[in-house]
């Protein structure tokens, strides 16, 4: 199954998960492919998140938003069905995670909107294809996340604190760190921050608010980009009566090939 | 009065605008500093137009959205009032323009949301700065503006062609147009389209839908930009009981350095 899906198509992988074939994380498939983090929310919330996003594009990047009642990502992925397509969903009634489905066409409600937000595996990708590793890869963890001193823009209800994954990069390869994920502002883009946590309020690298702790080693910067967390976390924070979202590093697959959002 | 608005800070200039000691086009105010459209629509149109500028990027790329009800652009201009600091309005009831106002505080509702759109002033500036020379400003014109044949994404009711502006610009000039425009995705970015204006449905050049045509001499090749003006076309193609913009060449001024939106 692995080797089937590493060589199968987006629509493919997307069917095979559909079908309940593939309900673990997506990291390593459809290289070459956005990925993106879900938000489902109801239309009476859906212009303020909106604006959340737009006012907050670092953090929030947004690549496909559903017309209210649809589960079709129509720009990013047409045959796909939002309801079915995803590994894993999280559903949060009043701001508490209640349930853990493969499967959401029996919660799916006629009011709803999909926001779909850029993900870091992407620039992850693009890194890795310029020589700076992942050091949670090679650890085997996830990445770690930290809410920072960094406020996001708030929007209606919507309001709280930037939350960042970190990376370690060899001083070395810094430059060059911020050059390729510059080219991809709509999955988070350049760096937020490069160098000591506390000038962003971390006050322990090795207490990660989400995610793992990673080995920093001598001679690496501690690099720190916005994060996809940022709006799940703060769409919890104000706990609406009802939010579905991905299950953490179970992210929708796009038809959208990663190099046609570089910017140059 | 001119001399003395060409060194005028930002908010010196809405100021002056304010007071009505500025009725006039602001190009060539304020260089350095982002111009922005201006589109104004009751609450309930909002989130529907805020979607079809997020899916319509090139030619509605969003520099700022204020609140409900809120003239205030918070992040762009925190001490602007958009309710004055526009040197002309257009005034639309219905579809119709009706009215060509110098402050609209007087029509300011309570549900109203003001969507600030980037402008194509911004990436001229930073042609002109790398020796592409704008035609229609040598000539006195307005830039030639077409209707083509390509489709914006629809959004609820907002849908119709995409308006492009045109430059002509020298053979040897194509490629650093291109890499000049690319930087500032928030003010159109990137050509649409370089050559053949039948390709995007445009049949004559001499015969723009807006603005004034220009010469487009030997070795010079037709370059097309998505343009601000394809957002108010749509929005007057659906004839909305009440929507306010800028007009023509009358932009808002906001405290944004063109440099920070830059992508690299």
């Amino acid at each position: 199954m692995m080797n089937d899906m590493m060589n199968a198509t987006t629509d493919e992988i997307r069917q095979a998960i559909r079908q309940g074939n593939w309900d673990k994380p997506t990291s390593g498939l459809a290289n070459g492919f956005l990925q993106t983090n879900l938000v489902i929310l109801p239309k009476d919330m859906a212009f303020e998140f909106l604006l959340f996003c737009q006012r907050n594009p670092k953090s929030c990047p947004l690549i496909d938003v559903t017309d209210p009642g649809s589960y079709t990502p129509s720009l990013s992925a047409p045959s796909a069905d939002l309801r079915s397509d995803i590994p894993r969903y999280h559903v949060y009634r009043n701001g508490e995670l209640t349930e853990k489905p493969t499967d959401i066409t029996e919660l799916w409600q006629d009011d709803m909107v999909a926001f779909l937000i850029g993900c870091s595996f992407t620039f992850e990708e693009a890194l890795v294809k310029n020589g700076i590793p992942m050091r949670h890869n090679e650890e085997g963890r996830n990445v770690p996340m930290y809410k920072t001193s960094i406020p996001t823009v708030k929007a209606g209800r919507f309001e709280g604190p930037t939350v960042v994954s970190m990376r370690p990069v060899a001083e070395k390869d810094l430059v060059r760190a911020v050059q390729v994920t510059s080219r991809f502002p709509t999955v988070h883009g350049a760096p937020l921050h490069i160098g000591h946590p506390s000038s962003i309020g971390i006050t322990d690298l090795d207490q990660p608010d989400y995610g793992d702790s990673v080995t920093v080693k001598e001679g690496e910067v501690p690099v720190f980009w916005a994060c996809g967390v940022t709006p799940q976390a703060v769409a919890a924070h104000i706990k609406p009566p009802f939010m579905i979202t991905h299950a953490p590093g179970h992210m929708f697959i796009t038809d959208i090939k990663t190099e046609s959002v570089g910017v140059i």
